[in-house]
């Protein structure tokens, strides 16, 4: 059990970036936001999963929508809406709350509803990396209800599906509302038990955030190599490093989507790397060669400082590094690599994991 | 008070095929749908708002969609689905129901639910004609609350739009949520009170249907002219008389939309006549003067047989009889102007009312 404090939240917001693998919502501006909350209503408690009541309740909440869009229309107080609308709906009240994804802006959307309503957080979340869609949660892909779900808006809009086939199939309706809705919005998913949590979540992700980001500030502080201080804190491979010389970039189907292309520099020079991606990196090409792909994680930092740069924020002329993290092993089961590996996607392509020495 | 039998379905279904302007789902196979749940429940039975109990709890059940899917695939049981969950989600049980428009194949989709539960249905509607969208109510524009509302499929998705900006919001959602669903659902809104529905429906509109159908198919029977017989029934006015030459339709964001160009015959040859559809006909030019415009009644009949032509079933060659009829006065107020006057519709043209003599 610990408190996040305003520092932890600029570490989380780094290493939920990294970790995002592109995309799960501006890290920044979700700093910002939480650190606002917990300014108004004190700090956030952080519980294990091991550490929650057999009879808690945990609510899942999250964001839905482009990353493109979510730097110009910046949430609110959504997911507090959401919590509200899915308490309302179930008649149960929540006891914690969970990440959908340690990505992005969605690692810190819990903190906002839990500094307003009290409650603690837990200490993992629904997918260990961010993925674009609300069907690739651990959760689901383990057997745990994915409905009811409420949706809401910054407006006062609330949608809740009650009943889906499938938890495709609620994404496929709360992303039509979501376009809707002007393409950001926030949900909340109904309450999972403690058991639930302790079998299907990915566990300690927000310590591993908070983890990755300290080892950045401090490399940059003490003039050390950020690159290095993230392979030193969690296993994983340098994929590239080089100048992005190309974006391609929309926002189409409530999505951002494109590729980025990047020049080598150093030990890299003279090849290439394209990177496909659709809010979250999927794929990525070394001189046409396919070296990392979904749902092993694909992450860009600033080759200088190693912060993260998601998919909307890529630019020409940026200098980057590119990482690769093997995918927690609930995703790389048979059930997980139907929900999201690479033919998820629509790539007909077998999912090959990453080597990590 | 009176019972449907499935002699009067046959009336209603023509009635409510002329009075939907065009659209509100098609006429025949609403009527096999009714008659076949009334086979196996049951008559149902009419009541007028007069004969509503005062602390009766009336829902107001619909499809949404495009007409031209709404050929191909067949409606089942989501009204009944959609009642059940409204009922679910508000507490209260359902006393009567009332149809959302008295178009088309809407005009007895009250009836399959109605059926099942032994529940009686409203002599009225929400439009007293038919409307592409679901704002697009006199409930709503008098002032009745538009959430929740209940949106179910045939598969088994079910969402419920709890909060709503407005009911054009709920509109927005919904079409979207419909759209995933395959372009064809049906919806129940909140129980209303036997007071709202005296102050706000359209009355008596399952007469009008039914007297409409009783007179085309007696003059069938008899040799009459049919148009006659429609013009005797209910006042409106020939607006034109011709062969179909052209159509451009297409099923678009949710709705069939499209023009039909007309030649003209016997008295009016050498002319033509263009109407513009949204689901409904909203715009009928006489050589490109509008001759008449929604919120009044735009509606095609085989000139032979007087039955009426709805916009999934246009087609070239057809010999057709244009008639235009008065608006609802709920319609035609300022609040009702607004919502479902001309501009509503994106035409920047003032509502000219028909005149009937």
């Amino acid at each position: 059990m610990w408190e996040i404090t305003e520092n932890d939240l600029e570490s989380i917001a780094i290493g939920a970036g990294i970790l995002g693998t592109g995309g799960g919502g501006n890290p920044y501006i979700g700093m910002l936001r939480a650190r606002q909350v917990i300014r108004e209503h004190g700090p956030v408690t952080v519980v294990s999963p091991e550490e929650l009541d057999e009879d808690a309740r945990v609510v899942c909440v999250g964001g839905i929508g482009a990353p493109t869009v979510g730097i110009e229309k910046i949430r609110g107080l959504q997911s507090y809406s959401a919590l509200r609308a899915i308490e309302s709906y179930t008649g149960e009240v929540a006891s914690a709350l969970i990440s959908n994804e340690i990505g992005g802006s969605n690692s810190l959307e819990p903190l906002i509803p839990a500094a307003i309503s009290g409650l603690p957080v837990v200490d993992g979340d629904g997918m260990g990396r961010a993925f674009p869609e609300f069907q690739m949660k651990t959760f689901f892909v383990y057997g745990v209800p994915c409905t009811p779900m409420a949706l809401c808006d910054e407006k006062g809009n609330t949608a809740i599906f009650t009943e889906a086939l499938s938890p495709k199939w609620v994404e496929r309706m709360a992303r039509a509302v979501t376009i809707q809705m002007g393409c950001i919005a926030c949900y909340a998913v109904a309450p999972m038990s403690a058991k639930a949590i302790r079998e299907t979540a990915v566990p300690n992700s927000l310590t591993t955030a908070k983890s990755l980001g300290d080892a950045v500030r401090d490399a940059q502080v003490h003039g050390r190599t950020a690159i290095d201080a993230i392979l030193n804190t969690i296993p994983g491979q340098r994929l590239f490093e080089g100048k992005i010389v190309d974006i391609e970039r929309r926002t189409t189907a409530g999505f951002s989507r494109g590729n980025v292309t990047i020049n080598g520099l150093n030990d890299y020079s003279g090849e290439s790397m394209m990177i496909e991606f659709q809010n979250e990196n999927l794929v990525a090409k070394r001189n046409d060669h396919v070296v990392c792909i979904v749902p092993d994680l694909i992450c860009l930092v600033d080759t200088e400082r190693g912060e993260p740069i998601t998919t909307e924020l890529l630019r020409y002329g940026f200098r980057v590094t590119v990482l690769g993290f093997p995918a927690p092993p609930l995703w790389t089961s048979q059930e997980g690599l139907a929900v999201a590996g690479p033919r998820a996607f629509g790539y007909d392509l077998d999912f090959s994991p990453l080597r990590v020495s």
